[in-house]
């Protein structure tokens, strides 16, 4: 009879910045114990998934294994840790855990699918610990760029795990739990086997800064701005909006907040507790009753979001407000790689505004939330793990940090989603490999990224589309001529006559030399006209487009 | 009587980065004797041109006014400057000018086009010039990221105009002609009217590198390297090439290119004399007969071109070759905006195959083509124009450069694509809005930007596509069941039955209850039908798609 072992998966963010989910079991082989940790979102891009709402990974491993998970640990607010909470409620509806913060988020996501709060239970920081099958699991506090995110102190009779989440070494976070290495130095004493830990910032090679070196260069650049100054920020990072507010407030100007997710963010940290003196906000219908040097807007969409604030604003009025010459807007925030058109767009829309634009490039204007090189470095030495297990990052920075650990002389595994790595002996290995991929929200169905769906999409973007329409009497014999709808096609092609009169005769031509044996078969005479469409295209216009053939038989 | 006048029209590039053209006039308003600068191209991106080819400035102003048109001058080979003169040809059909690389190249284009060389007329620099009517056109070098860039002064009865084209300023660019500060103070002395000028790196606030100081870096990396070196820059950056490939041969390294640019590029600087020395280089069908240690391969495709030896290198072989654990990968380039989720995606190929990965991020591999900021205003200061113009940028970069020149106590122009501005007074001023936009090269077809047709396929690649079939006897009595064909759309929705058969059930029952007045209008049945697709979808799946109906009519 097998042993009991401890098993990590990752089945999203290894591999990719995003759509975090990590499963940790422990048990007989093939029977572990479940627990999952986080469950988040990624975005679509129009390059590779065209009209998808969004993206997290594809959990089919964890319903089939429904019965054997214990329960399911969040991290962090953050969408790419909390985002799919609701759209995998239904089919894992196990219990959540996370703390106040984390949960008031949580229960929002959930209440879109009309579950219910206290499907989200709230846990106090450590000492405090939840017991889950054979994990214990206790919230260890760690700053980052939103309240309340934890570490989490996994202990199973295989020995204790910690498990980073995302992080960064701040002793001045501003708003939430500092940095505390005394703490972790506690917790790590009675030794840690494996330390699961973020790596989205190992090429970054100097120790990252603290929140509170934002703050003098923001209070500069708004008590000296002429007039409206706006800034956006992610609203998540709850102590940076409220260093813009104090900046405004200290300048004398009135805080105004635009967009659903600013809004929200800081009414889950007032209830929450998690801040506290946030200057008085007015609301945008009150914008316009002041001078414009007295206002301060703190807006959505600092990555350039279509329908957020900033968007809007640099397209026109948003909530009846409306930029004008030197106004000022700040970009407290850097642009995530991929997202830099959008940003850039929004840039130059309010540079023909007159608006003036600043940057972090331009000032400390902003700071990462995660540990770079040197500060992941001194994580690792205190915690000093028997295996250092990178996570959150592409494979570049996971393969990267790994080189890390075994630069300082620790042991470093590379484990991407689905490689299932067995930590029990003191080797650790990778002893399965797990399917996985991603599952689309699209409108309101889940679909799967292999689907072929959004391929068939994108190919209708990349070639047009034509309609080929065909109808046949009892006889076989063509009732009439084939007809072609275009879309996303020219008018006209090489022959300057319409495509479209060029495609009906020569689908016409083709129609008349089709033999019986092509006109009787319904999948022979969709080829042949697909074929005869396809190439006259190409002729006319260069390129092959997508076709769709209906043949109507009267018979 | 109205007096001559000298106008500035840019129809591209000023408010972009990307597809140059100028226009300048000299004569009655109206009736100005034209000269083109430039015709470039920019790419298309999925977000806003899906399946696009290219896309270049739309000429219809100068078409219509192409009798008036005396030639079009090229200031360098880059793509964004000469890619769309065998697209426009036929179209314009003016003498070309330009130096001989630039000329080869240009040549290139319009034999795609089997439009015979000699509409390229090869002109020497400065001090030489052409007559063009009432203008006299001279090429000044001026150093940039390709052999023989340079500014035109062009001279007109209302006084000099320096048009900078691409340019930095470097006194050692091992390839093509110094920057040479004297040589400009001696063309500027009689007076400079207006200085149009490069604005891309305005916002860069120190003064750019020499190309020189890229080599030491690379050196030092190509020589510690144990395995295969692979590099990739732009084609075009011929020094580069050249440091790249010396560094190599230093390190006893066989030097491969791989990529049809870079092959075109070397041979057209070879032919036009503009590079000597170039190291030996090797076929790819040699590379396998050498140890690894003693190559280099250098690669096209620095920008993640899915087609460009570089991204072919990272999904697999190219050209027989294939990368293995322990190669190094340099990017010996910048990334530019936009482009980033392919260059990373190459980076992350690249590390599932064990190569190391080196960017401009880790050591001075890379330098800029554009002049920065001060060395913005070092040209300005010895220029010394009445006014600055800035061209090439986007609308940030054209603002900040006009506000950098009056910061100088310079005039300074804003003038965007398709601003006529009036040079002749001492002031000058915006006299003409002229229509302008983008073509769009597509397939083999030219299309307008607003056509509508790319605006299709982008609602078919967000929304997917439903064709909706429908037969009518002879007394409009429908013939069968209306039916539907999907594509990009999922499978099943809400009532876990194939959308495809929900949808024909209720079109069936809108045809059912359809009275006479709708079954005997095609557009309102059409416009029915369409109604109930879509609503149907949206209540299933949570979308909207596009929908073609096909009416027939037995009639």
């Amino acid at each position: 009879m097998s042993e009991n072992r401890l098993i990590y998966l990752p089945l999203g963010g290894a591999g990719e910045i995003g759509m975090n989910c990590y499963v940790y079991g422990y048990g007989k082989p093939g029977a572990e114990r479940l627990i999952v940790v986080d469950m988040g979102v990624t975005f679509p891009d129009m390059d590779t998934t065209p009209g998808v709402d969004i993206i997290f990974a594809d959990i089919t491993w964890l319903k089939e294994n429904r019965n054997r998970i214990e329960a399911l640990f969040i991290t962090h607010a953050h969408e790419d840790h909390v985002g799919a909470v609701g759209h995998t409620f239904e089919t894992l509806g196990v219990p959540i855990y996370a703390r106040a913060f984390t949960a008031n988020i949580a229960r929002g996501k959930l209440a879109e699918y009309n579950v219910e709060g206290k499907a989200v239970r709230t846990v106090s920081k450590w000492p405090e610990t939840v017991n889950a099958g054979p994990f214990t699991v206790g919230f260890l506090p760690i700053s980052h760029s939103i309240p309340e995110s934890s570490a989490l102190v996994i202990d199973t009779p295989a020995g204790r795990v910690i498990h980073t989440g995302d992080f960064k070494l701040d002793t001045t976070p501003l708003v939430g739990e500092a940095w505390d290495p005394k703490l972790w130095e506690e917790v790590s004493k009675p030794g840690v086997k494996a330390l699961i830990c973020d790596s989205t910032n190992v090429f970054s090679p100097h120790a990252g800064r603290s929140e509170t070196t934002v703050g003098p260069a923001v209070e500069k650049l708004v008590s000296e701005a002429k007039n409206m100054v706006v800034a956006t920020t992610f609203a998540s990072n709850v102590a940076r909006v409220k260093t813009l507010a104090e900046a405004g407030d200290r300048a004398g100007r009135s805080i105004c907040l635009l967009g659903r997710a600013m809004r929200r963010m800081i009414e889950a940290s007032v209830e929450t507790g998690v801040l506290t003196g946030f200057p008085k906000v007015i609301g945008p219908e009150d914008v316009s009753h002041l001078p414009r040097e007295n206002v301060m807007l703190l807006v959505t969409g600092s990555q350039g979001e279509r329908r957020a604030a900033s968007a809007q604003l640099s397209r026109g009025k948003y909530n009846g407000i409306e930029l004008k010459e030197g106004d000022l807007f700040l970009f407290s925030s850097k642009t995530i790689p991929g997202n830099e058109r959008e940003v850039i767009r929004i840039m130059n829309q309010l540079s023909e505004k007159g608006v003036d634009i600043v940057d972090d490039s331009m000032g400390d204007y902003h700071v990462s939330g995660h540990a770079n090189r040197p500060d992941l470095e001194t994580v690792q030495n205190i915690v000093n793990p028997q295996v250092v297990i990178p996570m959150h990052g592409e494979h570049r920075h996971l393969r990267e940090h790994v080189r890390l650990a075994e630069k300082n002389r620790r042991a470093g595994v590379l484990a991407v989603n689905g490689m299932m790595v067995d930590l029990s002996g003191n080797e650790p290995r990778v002893v399965e490999y797990v399917e996985t991929g991603r599952t689309y929200l699209d409108g309101s169905v889940q679909i799967g990224a292999m689907d072929g769906i959004v391929r068939d999409r994108i190919r209708m973007a990349l070639n047009g589309h034509v309609v080929v329409t065909v109808i046949l009497d009892e006889q076989d014999e063509p009732l009439g001529e084939p007809w072609c709808d275009l879309m996303g096609l020219p008018e006209k092609g090489r022959s300057n006559a319409p495509l479209v009169d060029v495609l009906e005769e020569d689908l016409s031509q083709f129609l008349g030399r089709a033999g019986d044996k092509v006109r009787t078969d319904d999948d022979k005479l969709e080829e042949g006209l697909r074929r005869v469409a396809r190439q006259t295209s190409l002729n006319e216009i260069g390129k092959k487009p997508e076709v769709t053939v209906v043949v109507s038989r009267l018979s």
